[in-house]
């Protein structure tokens, strides 16, 4: 059976419909990147019978957009198909009031997942999956032997059932216990950070001479162009930035042109990174730094980080 | 395509094979409850051009025993199948010369497991993953995005290349760092007091009146019946054993017997523990505690026990 896939999915997305034997439709995006109830229909064209499940993103990894999820929704209905929200990266900024309506429509997914390992904070390897139904998912998953079903005698309710994998650590303690301690308030600011500060780099990248966003940041990732540079150059910039201590950046493509990409999540991220930033791709101002094979790190530099980081106020 | 294993190989491989669409063939094993090689040639006849996998067991999870390995790389090797050997719990006994000879024939497995967080005392959720030849996973599993492939342009080796998952903790640390610090000798004595454990265990159960082991423990797995006991008198003594801090332990089945199953495994398991079990087992001796309602746990006596065990002498 057939499964809607927006162009802009992951890639992890096309890897498990490999596994599963399923056929994977691409749905065009336009140039916002966001898949539409009308792309979702446009793909169907011809097979509606036969779509199973139609894949959304909020928000997706290259771009950092959230797709159209009521439109999606209503085209999932008409067509009888299981709508699935991949928010591994983008649905904790939902957290935020002033990005609620980003998310409008979310709530008539048959299932979501968000990875707290993300935009959560937590220690990687973690992955949350909701289910609307989960005795359809205890059906399917299920796995019996002789030395599983003695346990099902035990009145209850084990989350072993609701996915493929049988021993798994228990990956959302870290998350309950930064949302106890910390409380959902810090969670909300730390997020807040990452946004701001990919909507100031958007603007100092339009107020520049030389580039420019390719698209207005609705989460933390600010996709960007630069006058005369084609992947060569990005490609080298990405190097030097990594090089140079400024940031870990990679270019990427925006519908198929090479563009550069930015993600800001740490919430101690420095407002002087978009200075820097915007330095790395202005003629003049950057002084490469690169004489020096690689980066050196010693005792004191990162004893001073710490010290700097500490000082840092909390947003 | 179609995929034999043993009817007595771990759930999640029908899991598994069940995601991916393949056909399952059940192989029967005898009262060892070993997959040989004529049981392979017997689930595959009829169907000799179509076998794509032989999936082979070291050792099986419900009685801990190692498959015939050469027999089935025998057998595989005739029907042009793919040997893939399960050694999630077991493998890791290959480590002592005095066991190395369960495990003839492995070097001519395809693909192998082993699970650390099992008999190698790492923390839960690694796996060892080998390939003969890993160009064949990579083609299989690399996954491509533009985020994801401007990586592909720096030179070296991608352990995510080889595996449908993405982002992944460094599992592997933890068994560098246990082997660094304690080296394989003490991981080898470690995995020695459960097989010793076993097999004095089983031993015991010959001696006594009323039990007896049902196979020779090949590894740190003894399953036994007891007369006169069906299921839910097993059930009934895995809970009191649980509930008396005996030990955690449940009922199996064996060939569909009901019949009780205890694991060896932590090297520090106290020899007493052999006489406590058999206590379990007998009409006369063993007074249950369990007038008290689950375990009593305070402070005094985790700090007691944690005194005990500093004592309990290196093995």
């Amino acid at each position: 059976r057939t499964v809607i896939v927006a162009d802009t999915a992951h890639a992890s997305v096309a890897t498990a419909l490999h596994l599963l034997g399923m056929e994977i439709v691409d749905a065009a995006t336009g140039p916002d990147c966001r898949l539409t109830g009308t792309a979702v229909r446009a793909a169907a064209a011809g097979r509606e019978g036969d779509i199973a499940i139609v894949v959304a993103s909020a928000g997706s990894t290259n771009a950092g957009v959230v797709d159209d999820l009521a439109g999606c929704a209503d085209a999932a209905a008409e067509l009888g198909a299981w709508l699935h929200v991949d928010g591994a990266y983008g649905l904790a900024a939902g957290l935020l009031p002033e990005c609620r309506h980003l998310y409008d429509g979310i709530e008539r997914a048959d299932s979501l997942i968000v990875d707290p390992h993300k935009w959560l904070f937590a220690p990687a390897g973690s992955c949350a999956l909701l289910y609307r139904d989960p005795s359809l998912a205890a059906a399917t998953h299920t796995q019996h032997g002789p030395y599983i079903d003695v346990f099902r005698d035990v009145e209850g309710w084990n989350p072993s059932d609701l996915g493929f994998q049988l021993t798994r650590r228990a990956s959302g303690l870290p998350i309950w216990f930064a949302l106890a301690l910390h409380g959902v308030d810090a969670h909300r600011d730390a997020i807040r950070v990452g946004i701001d500060l990919a909507k100031r780099f958007a603007a100092a990248l339009r107020a520049s001479e030389v580039a420019e966003p390719v698209l207005d940041p609705q989460l933390g990732v600010v996709l960007f162009r630069r006058q005369g540079w084609g992947r060569a150059e990005w490609q080298a910039w990405g190097r030097r930035c990594i090089d140079d201590g400024v940031a870990v950046v990679a270019p990427t493509t925006y519908r198929g042109e090479p563009v550069g990409r930015v993600v800001f999540m740490h919430p101690h991220t420095p407002e002087s990174i978009i200075d820097e930033l915007i330095a790395t791709l202005e003629p003049v101002a950057y002084q490469h730094r690169s004489q020096n094979p690689g980066l050196t790190v010693d005792a004191d530099s990162i004893a001073h980080e710490l010290e700097r980081l500490d000082r840092t106020p909390e947003r």
